[in-house]
């Protein structure tokens, strides 16, 4: 069912529009120019043609089939909209409209449901900002296009959902698919969960959630999806004035903070403490495997950085032990100002090749869990960092153990960043975010 | 004193080098590039002139008075250059070199400091990276070269610091001063602190710290720098592995986590969790004046990121309440739709004239303590955002209470952003940094 969705060959936009910076004109122009292969059937009974594509008076006047339709008309013609639909066979429906349970308008939803039901129409909505697939390059939302990845973002405020996905675009953070799925009349988290759970492009599911109609239904589904690849949710409305907000901007429950905590643990749910958080350890799941047991090598030049690292690992709980003898043995190539203790500091002596070959070095036998590699270049002569960034990913590779890094020097390390995340290494601005990153790498599997 | 060290009329660069890329070129070249004013003498006894300045053997071949040195010469050479500078009556002096006490070389260090003594030439350094006074164009360092700002910047170590004005010269982080006072064997943490606490162009003093050598001198300074400006810093080593790298690359000891909490919150010193937060806390406190209070309205056109900045704030200890019926009565003009409660969510109809009327409304009596505005334009037409910054900012310039934004929605907000951050609006990408910057607001001046 979910493929219709996702993977249409043919869409068609109700209630699309001649006018720019309306809904229904912006949202056409993005599937047209985010590369949609398919066709695509602007439905308008006002215009001949729209953005240069024919116009149909209504979905049933499209001759050949539409798997999609992405509805955008006001909230009393959505009925009729849905009927036609369900007449025309189109078993996929996107309701982008607003003016329903979340306005109090609870009979209008109601009456919708009805008819799709009887169509067996299935319903994302209403009062979303739509979907988006960029694999199959359907961007059916009016919000910034973002690039290709492996994490799915499901969020039911569709105004964070835009500003996340905004955001996201500057900072290079891809997405496999984005569901916001509004007021939920129909199709709600739970099963976009259970789509997302097999769907082979997603590695990671990431989620907003405020409040859970069918609270059995969503811990099953986040179970089930949890079991085969990372979930990581951030619940908002747990706060007396988040709830409050939540209650009145959806209508629904936020719920109370220890049973969400609780069903969350249980549930394998990786709970993220705001956005930045939930990307930061997004990207490493979705980049990197699971870490089998807690023991964190830091490998650095420089003091400073590799403290903070430490200190914050340990404070998650991770363990920074001392390298065993056989370890310190394969180190002893490093000069005596190199400290062999862990952080394994080569201070000045950092150049590219000792990078790689104390990163080997710390993963000759089995005993450390992942890696935290920090660099910070020289201001004067940042050019080696490249360099080491290229041997570094090779020893990585080979090594095959999950290893961050921490390159934060802004402009400094600009072009190695780049190196680093292209070989899926996945970077943070600071040791801070590192360490939860690897934090999210020892929780993923383990139930408590 | 230290009037010759960050605001010298004449700066003399011992170990100054024509080779580009060696330590004693760079630097010089960010003086000169860094567009200092006064005199600048390169000595060296192997040159005539390096970047076209006359280069000199000694610092006493210099006939006009030498304010401020940075050494750069070999450890083993120190001794005798600061000799020199001590009979050319050169008393500031930064000691770039390394090679001291913290490889173990602790009698080379009492000698610089026995020699300095006789002379009356106080030191910063040895082992670090230099000082910087954006307000008089020096850059007496090899780091990148930042902006003007009102926060000083202390860092015991080097490479941290290089490493943070890296990454906040892209975020445009300004500073009034930088100091990297490595070894400390004469300068230190505090004494730095009692400069910078009546430094009339730092409004902020940020402090990185790995142990400190006099706890009863940091307690003192710490505490009275607090009394006149807000002090945050970050201690780092409070972990097993953190203490052990600060051992093996400092020399120092790194104390006990509990000791240190304590002594932070007497000193009244604002502990950061972190780079990034205590940049984002320092910002906000550089700006605005703190919270008096501790109750915030949110005032925003979108449920979740004010869900989430709600949560945020409560889970800090800050208060989200209700507006009294008064501030309601000043909100009646705005639609049904609209959530009169806290958050203030103007949804669709957050038009600028809007936000503007509802920032005043919710400020017409003496209620709250410090507004949190989020933004989330639309993605397709996000002109809006950059109106609504300026009247926003005119807004808040009225009412004058510590306002934060979060508009965070990347390239659609950028123009926006600019808007605010050039009236010392401090914005935030993410609801749980802006809620973290007020929780700042209400730290300052609150002593236990």
């Amino acid at each position: 069912m979910f493929s219709k969705f996702f993977e249409p060959e043919s869409v068609a936009i109700i209630g699309a529009s001649k006018k720019p910076l309306k809904v229904g004109h912006e949202l056409l122009k993005n599937v047209i120019e985010g590369g949609f292969t398919g066709k695509i059937y602007p439905i308008n009974p006002a215009a001949e043609d729209i953005l240069g594509l024919k116009s149909y008076s209504t979905i049933l006047d499209v001759k050949e089939p539409v798997d999609l339709a992405v509805v955008v008309v006001p909230a009393q013609v959505v009925p009729s909209t849905i009927q036609q639909c369900g007449e025309k066979g189109t078993k996929a429906v996107v309701i982008i409209s607003a003016g329903f349970s979340e306005i109090g308008n609870k009979s209008l939803e109601e009456e919708i449901v009805k008819i799709a039901k009887q169509f067996g129409v299935r319903i994302i909505g209403p009062n979303c900002t739509g979907i988006i697939n960029t694999h199959s390059n359907l961007y059916a939302t009016m919000e910034s296009r973002v690039g290709k990845g492996d994490m799915a973002f499901v969020t039911q405020s569709g105004a964070l959902g835009g500003a996340v996905l905004a955001w996201a675009m500057e900072k290079n953070i891809g997405f496999s698919k984005f569901a916001s799925y509004g007021n939920a009349c129909d199709i709600d988290e739970s099963d976009l969960l259970n789509y997302l759970a097999d769907d082979p492009q997603t590695k990671v599911i990431t989620l907003y959630i405020e409040g859970v109609k069918n609270g059995r239904k969503f811990f099953k589904a986040a179970s089930e999806a949890a079991e085969k690849k990372p979930l990581i949710a951030i619940k908002g409305g747990l706060s007396k004035a988040g709830a409050r907000s939540v209650a009145s901007h959806t209508g629904s429950l936020a719920g109370n903070e220890a049973v969400y905590r609780t069903v969350f643990r249980q549930a394998g749910i990786i709970e993220a403490d705001g956005i930045e958080e939930m990307f930061d350890m997004g990207r490493a799941l979705a980049y990197l495997e699971p870490m089998r047991g807690d023991k964190v090598a830091i490998l650095t030049n420089s003091g400073g950085p590799a403290v903070l690292a430490a200190d914050a690992l340990e404070r998650l709980g991770l363990k920074v032990p001392e390298p065993p003898r056989e370890i310190i043995k394969e180190l002893e190539f490093l000069s005596p100002v190199c400290s062999r203790k862990n952080p394994i500091d080569l201070t000045a002596e950092g150049s590219p090749e000792n990078y790689a070959k104390a990163f080997n070095a710390i993963f000759s036998m089995e005993y450390y869990d992942a890696g935290l590699v920090i660099d910070v270049p020289i201001a004067w002569d940042a050019r080696g960092a490249i360099e080491t960034a290229r041997l570094l990913t090779q020893a990585i590779k080979n090594v095959n153990k999950p290893t961050v890094t921490c390159w934060m020097s802004g402009h400094l390390v600009k072009e190695a960043v780049t190196v680093l995340e292209e070989n899926k290494i996945p970077n943070y601005e600071t040791p801070k975010r590192a360490a939860k990153a690897l934090w999210a790498l020892s929780r993923f599997k383990k139930r408590p």
